[in-house]
């Protein structure tokens, strides 16, 4: 048994997304069926929909920047009600039984977390994202919008709110810490937020002074330009932790020195080329370069009420569903402040 | 006033060491005049004199895996006392204002710590090492050698001892956790005592099985050969913690992968050339490369007392001073188990 939901999927690698419709299961018994109201547009969406990252499943429905009401649940789900503002974020499913799963650290999953697009879910079926009407969760990959995140600007947080949330946390961003974050986009503009609102004091390291105002409006205390590199011995020394949102290929080496010793560079964006490194950069002052890669399911939650707490959304563009293709160009061209959000009443 | 003292130095770079005499200050206040029984080679010993690293100053004295007595003292000396057994290891002095050094981080400093060999004092003098008969050394940079400690194995504890150790401990290996050590030569032999001794499961990772016997005595409980490059699919997401002794350019990539997610990779040793590296390979499980450098003067007696409270010594080949240039081209061909310790009464 399934349902018809009308979508827009991307056909083919690098074609234009269009208007479709997708079956959705009818829910299991711990399944939430959400109707969605807002999908947030992620780089990675793009990456994937033009095939960029890896061989994708077509046709492919993006989107994992989810945040809609519950429309009805499966008989034995406890956890939430019909009418419950929720969110989904970049994972529907995982093994649930591998020590990671049961640390609440579900992308880690040994068996392989299950995308909530792109991906092929444990009934063998693939999986479609959040540019849809409706989606089908398991109560337990589905997570709490509070009452003061409107969901519109919550959408983009199960994604790159997470993302930047997850590191700052882990690398211990707070009051005495300086963190930087490197490129002020989808990612990097909530970076900016959390930072400052988990008491950091925050700068930008971006390309040009181009977005400044905006930078020290979301909470910056310093914005600095990359472009002609005087900032790499000016700020020598400086930061506790570097979070890295950019998937252009980094001079490591001059990030590297910004740290002060024991400082960590985290990379939440990447190129797909390999970078060149030298390790000694590494070595004087016990360095660190890292990854992360969102967060679990719990972390997630703890994030959506930390943002709430603190009323901090994405800023947002909403757009309707006939200008996805536009909003992909404009993305790329780094023409968005900061997150392009599908109303999903329009598709 | 001075002193002068028979010494082994590099004459110029690359050129063969020979016997000489230096100048040594005579002990001012806080300082205490060694009596050198031993000093170890380091590869880093044959990497400055042969001027592989950085303009080095010449002539060079090597040497800063120190052990030996106190033979004097001056007059403000609070800690020790004519005698004593003492060590001295890469660093002779710092600013000791500074954040790091108040925190005892000397190898941090801020203002630049002084080398023990290869560097310009405070004094503006140039520094020179332990090849030589005597040395001296301010107390604060000086640590004590346990009793149970004979001289000979402790002398490569100064530097080879510090440089494993201080990673091990700080990113805590111990019972419970999996442990890689590469490469099996001086810093790796000491690093699969210590983190044996931590309680930690130790796994070598050599280029053959030639060391394996050696590996197991000294406490691996598994050894691999990296050669054939099964063993990086067959231990995929094995260790909590690999620490890298080598110097010759890994393969990233195959290394992170054998991590599990929250895992780190630790560079102790250090290919002069830059590495390639796909920042993917470190986001996925939250993955860290870092690198470590030595550790403080505080740290540096706690690893002292840690080997002597777990009857901890270097596996050494004690030479006579006029064996110093052979022992540089048998280190270089990895021809050493698993250091080589002067005994400076020859010199």
């Amino acid at each position: 048994m399934t349902q018809t939901v009308p979508a827009y999927a991307a056909p083919a690698p690098g074609a234009p997304l269009e208007r479709t419709t997708i079956e959705r299961r009818t829910p299991g018994p711990h399944d939430v069926l959400i109707d969605i109201a807002y999908a947030g547009i992620c780089h990675s969406d793009i990456h994937q929909a033009r095939d960029g990252w890896a061989e994708g499943i077509f046709p492919m429905v993006p989107g994992h920047e989810i945040a809609g009401t519950v429309a009805a649940v499966g008989e034995a789900v406890t956890r939430f009600s019909v009418g419950d503002r929720v969110g989904v974020g970049c994972m529907v499913d995982s093994c649930r039984t591998c020590e990671f799963c049961l640390a609440g650290q579900e992308q880690n999953c040994a068996n392989g977390s299950t995308g909530t697009y792109n991906a092929i879910g444990r009934d063998g079926e693939p999986t479609y994202g959040g540019y849809a009407t409706h989606v089908v969760v398991d109560e337990n990959f589905t997570v709490r919008i509070p009452d003061s995140l409107p969901l519109d600007v919550a959408a983009p947080l199960l994604c790159a709110g997470i993302t930047v949330y997850s590191p700052l946390r882990h690398w211990q961003a707070g009051p005495g810490k300086k963190v930087a974050v490197v490129g002020l986009g989808g990612l990097g503009h909530m970076g900016v937020k959390i930072a400052h609102a988990l008491g950091a004091e925050v700068t930008v390291l971006s390309q040009s002074l181009r977005k400044r105002e905006d930078g020290l409006k979301l909470g910056a205390d310093h914005y600095h330009a990359t472009a002609d590199g005087t900032v790499f011995d000016e700020l020598a020394g400086t930061f506790d932790l570097i979070v890295s949102t950019v998937s252009a290929p980094l001079k490591l080496g001059g990030y590297l020195k910004l740290l002060r010793p024991d400082g960590a560079l985290v990379n939440v964006g990447a190129p797909e080329e390999p970078v060149s490194l030298n390790l000694f950069s590494l070595i004087g002052g016990r360095k660190t370069l890292a990854g992360s890669n969102i967060g679990g399911i719990p972390e997630t939650q703890e994030m959506l009420d930390f943002c709430a707490e603190h009323g901090l959304g994405a800023e947002i563009e909403v757009i309707r569903a006939d200008q996805i293709n536009e909003a992909y160009e404009r993305v790329v061209n780094s023409d968005v402040r900061y997150r392009f959000v599908i109303d999903t009443a329009t598709i």
